[in-house]
């Protein structure tokens, strides 16, 4: 993939992005990684999401040195930390999509409660640990980013099962193959965060308790296969 | 009715639920069968509802049996369960439209609690069992399509006074005598399922019960019936 | 007033109407009384709001009887007997507006608790009480405005302090000295049930009691007669 | 800064205030205060939104005496506290947002439950306390401006930290150091308020306690001095 092309496909995420309500003002971004070079494009710092083009996205290599002048997201610390990790991970999105920032505000993981949950993610969303404060006061996006990986890997979690993570008090990273996959994830995040969230309301002081509601496992294999497994048979 | 014009009733109605709201990214689909010779006219699978058209629409014969090359929406064979066992009914859509799923997600009926439920459906909406996972593992979408029939054969439920379903940890389908009777319905009652979510909430923990808040079965029926009974007079 | 100037205003509110979100589908009407000869204008019965004009809005006299031949909306026994009884009102309007109808279903008044509320009603929203059965075989519509009216006359209530009500499991109706007044009204009511939800959500369960949160009676008085009382110095 | 161009900013916002969404029908008003004479710049009373233009907007020096003929907003006394007591804030916004409402109704000041909130206020936003009725009934703006300044005199609370407030069974003041900003912060504070609210019904009846929930004061400092401290990174 050449350069004019990632550059034009971060620039159309970050855009789409705006103009999704997934984003509160200028808090969000979208990333892509160069599979190639491993090099990353990313929303500049500072730039409102109307006036991203192609040309001011900004191109760092895998440890963020920055090849132009125009300053990157500061997120890109937890981008870098993500695509380092995570080799077939290709497109990084943080988001404060209104739901999924509930959660993540009330430190709850989003439940996996239906088949629109099944059909993009294996597994509850979960919540990360608090940060201590000297990982709040030094380095704290960099942090952020290790402390994603590391709980990925303490709970041995597939990152392309789950591709999203809540971060407490804050709201959620999502990521995917392509920045696309990516974004079409962040979609269905917020969807499911929706969904979950009025669900768990409707079911509160019942007779039939949390239990009685929960989703079958193999309903749940069924509709994350038939899309995502190797015998898929939907939207083929 | 001629093929040119099902197919173009079939593609508008598809296009209309994208537009609606009622569906989540692709999930969703409307038909419509040919009442002269029972063919079903579907969404195409993995076609985005903005690509829809009368060309692509998938016409197959009673049994599935596909007269084209493009694949039918995974769904299809619920479809034809409801079609050859509801004789009244040539219209079936199904969506994830945001409240309807919550109660099917909470496993809960959309009980009637006002006048706007019963001017579209005389009865609770109800919930299916869940499948057992042999009835997930082989032949999944046929057992959701016999268990819907077998549902309100049971219950001895009249198709036309509740045309819609839920079914668990999924969401609604909804049929008519036409496609488009099937898709005002499904505007209905994603209306309704919001109406009852606000209306339990409000009502919960209040010292009247749910008993006082319920709807007089003779208001349900003045309702219904000046609609859709033979004397009818709303709306004429 | 001109047959044609009250006409056109009677079909631009209907229009309106649909517009604002306050309906659900056909679910609504707006009417306008001439106050010269007491003569209602009306949405016809069974027309979208979208084909509505100042030429298909039905006519009767102050009994309902038709001047024309298309049939009025099936609820002008309502507006009739609110008409007929509520001598300063010359506009009223029904609606199926999502939080007020939530309130009707729930069969709660809409507690006054805050400025926006007494802005334009000076006392709490009730809810009438259940019609009987006989109330609803026969005559329903009649029953249901002669209901309203006699509501108001025993509990001595001002048709323009309190210028709307419920309908316990169905929705409600709205009125003003004008048309215009009504609808701006009926917006007004929608606002103020959906902040009366969201408020009664928010406080449940809390140390502080209903009490606490409720408004001072002075904030009231001095909210409504600034805007509405004879020294006003709102927006004048 | 010359008298047409501040015309115009503040024409700007109070138009951008009713496409928001923050203000219901005519509630709500911008002002900006020129710092060079301490003149004040304000929507004018019952003007509606769609008509306001740079010249129809209302003088007045910083006493409140009016320098042309059109009447300015109802509110004008709260600001006029405001600007006198805030020397570093020359821009003023009362809106009826939604949520802020909400919060303001049910009397509880919105609390900080994430970095979205840390992002643009250091603290909760606090209720002010009821006026007394003599407060209501004399004087009744200019009392409300009184008791929103020495609320903040009393608590020594920083108006730049946290630049808005609750009136109780009213809703939200806030400002800023340009109007502008104080119309930024104005989307935030509803922004924020719907965040608490959903964030507290998800959390509540939960074995996980409010505290559990809680920000951690470092993060919250965090953000709010990487956007706003002397050491700012964020989008510079």
């Amino acid at each position: 993939m050449n350069e004019p092309e990632i550059r034009k496909r971060v620039a159309i995420i970050n855009r789409k992005l705006d103009k999704s309500g997934l984003v509160t003002q200028t808090f969000g971004n979208a990333s892509a990684r160069d599979p190639l070079n491993n090099d990353i494009y990313i929303k500049p710092s500072g730039v409102p999401f109307s006036k991203i083009t192609p040309t001011n996205i900004v191109r760092t290599d895998s440890e963020g040195a920055n090849y132009g002048e125009s300053k990157p997201s500061v997120d890109l610390p937890v981008h870098i930390e993500i695509y380092n990790n995570f080799s077939s991970i290709n497109g990084v999105i943080h988001t404060h999509s209104h739901y999924a920032t509930v959660f993540a505000q009330a430190k709850k993981s989003i439940p996996c409660l239906g088949t629109t949950h099944a059909d993009y993610f294996r597994r509850d969303i979960p919540v990360i640990r608090d940060l201590y404060s000297e990982e709040i006061e030094n380095n704290y996006e960099k942090n952020l980013g290790r402390i994603i990986v590391s709980f990925f890997g303490e709970k041995k979690l597939n990152s392309l099962d789950i591709s999203a993570v809540l971060v407490p008090s804050h709201g959620p990273f999502v990521w995917g193959e392509t920045i696309e996959s990516a974004f079409e994830k962040a979609l269905a995040l917020e969807e499911i965060a929706k969904l979950a969230f009025h669900t768990l309301v409707l079911g509160r002081n019942e007779s039939r308790s949390a239990n009685t509601m929960s989703i079958k496992p193999e309903l749940v294999e069924k509709h994350f296969s038939r899309k995502h497994g190797k015998n898929k048979y939907y939207g083929q």
